[in-house]
Formats: C-alpha cells, sequence, structure tokens
C-alpha cells in the first residue's frame, strides 16, 4: 500500500474558512473544480468533473473545523475504495492541513501524476482561503494528457 | 517505509534541456533554489541552501536525458541517507518526468510538507523549461514556518 500524503499551511486565523471550502459545493468549486455538485452532508456523494474524467466521493466523516473524510465511490479503477481525509488545526496564524489519500494498490504512474496534482490543488485551496481566489479545473495547469 | 512519488510532463521536444535543468548548477539554480553551488558529475555533491536550511545531495548516477540519482549526505536528519531519483522519457510532444524521494523511514508531517514543496518545485523546473522562467526559492510561495 502506497499513499499520497501532504501537508499545507493556510494563512488565515481560525480554521472555519478551510473546512467550509472543503465541505459546501460553492467551496468546492472554488478551488479543486468548477464542475461540482451533489450533497456534501455525512453518507451524501459529492460528484466532481475535469475535463478528463471525474470522481464521485461519499461523505464518510465531517467534524467541524477538524477533520473531513471521503470515500471514493465512482471514478478511475485506481481510485475506486481508496480513501481521501483532512485534518485541520490552528498553529498560530496558520490553519496547518494534513491530507492523505490512502488505498492505493500499486504505486502506478497515475498515482504519481495525482500527487503532483493534488498538491497543486492543494496550492490551490490555499490561494482561495488567502486571497479569495483559487485556481480550480479548468483553469489549472495540465501537467500531462492525464491533465 | 514511505515515498514520495509525483510526475510531471514537461512541453519540450526532446528531455535534453529538462537533463541540463536537473544537472547544472546553472539549472538547478533556476528551479530549485538560487543558492545552488558544488559538483553535479558523478561522485560530486550538490550543495543546495534554502531561506531555512538546505541539504547536500551526492550525484550517484547520471544517465544523459534518462536518469539522474542522488543521495541525501546533510541536511534535515529524516533526509540523510534517502535518495532520490529521476527518470525521463520523451512521449510525444512532452518529457514526462518521473521523480522518487524513497528511503523516508515514518511519514511525519515533515514529509507530508516535502511531498507538497517537491510538487511546486516540478512545476516551477516545467515552468522553467516551457518558458525561460522558474520559480526557485526564495521566489516560491511559503506553505508554513518550515517555507
Amino acid at each position: 500500500m502506497v499513499d499520497i500524503l501532504h501537508r499545507v499551511g493556510i494563512k488565515t486565523p481560525t480554521p472555519h474558512k478551510v473546512y467550509d471550502a472543503l465541505t459546501t459545493v460553492e467551496g468546492l468549486a472554488s478551488w479543486w473544480t468548477d464542475d461540482t455538485k451533489g450533497d456534501g452532508d455525512v453518507g451524501g456523494v459529492l460528484r466532481f468533473r475535469f475535463p478528463v474524467g471525474g470522481f464521485d466521493m461519499e461523505v464518510v466523516e465531517l467534524r467541524p473545523s477538524e477533520r473531513v473524510a471521503w470515500r471514493v465511490v465512482d471514478g478511475p479503477e485506481e481510485w475506486i475504495g481508496t480513501t481521501i481525509d483532512w485534518d485541520l488545526r490552528q498553529a498560530g496564524d496558520y490553519t496547518i492541513v494534513l491530507f492523505r489519500h490512502q488505498g492505493w494498490r500499486e504505486p502506478v504512474e497515475f498515482m504519481h501524476h495525482c500527487s503532483t496534482k493534488w498538491a497543486t490543488f492543494l496550492m490551490s485551496l490555499k490561494s482561495l482561503v488567502e486571497t479569495g481566489e483559487g485556481a480550480p479545473a479548468p483553469r489549472d495547469v495540465p501537467i500531462s494528457d492525464w491533465h
């Protein structure tokens, strides 16, 4: 098993805005992909669509301003059944976001690609919260034919 | 053991420019950190310095336009003894870069941070080769007190 792990500090006085950006359709559409729909409550399914493909995530856990967890229920074969979790905590001027995308069966090239893309979208989340402006798909920078 | 894995496609007709950016002091200084010194030949040591800390890398392997491998010989405790390798190949209009930072003993928070930073520096390498302009430290975007 191999994991994608990331960490980013977002300059904001409380985790509130970050939590909102991870749990509302409007927030998610502002840093990950414009084409976000669905239900962000526990047990609901969020549908993320990109110029190439997309993902459906079941919301597994929500702890306000602390933790968000999803399970992938549809999307590329390698993603199905994997889990994505976000842990938030405040450290001085920063909300620290710990990100894990776990349950990959093999470190295939597509996983390497997704690791890089997650980082760029975390930078988009940071920018959204700090400046009001993210860079969600399709305004992200493509890094290969997988986008 | 946990690894940092990334993949980026760089629009350029051959891997030549990417290989140069990974193996010359001038190239490395143009996407990773302004303060790069040392000897890029096999057996040489490259010294990378940042506003916070730095790394010394022994060059372990060089295969022109195909592969670069480093071993960390000085730097943060978690990095010492880890290895970083870069595999390049041409796929149509893109040079595909497969990046691996291996040998981490534990998935500590600092590793999560480094995973995110590597991705942003890979985007800087991409930008350097595609546009002539990278974003090396100290012109990178800090993502926490670790920078």
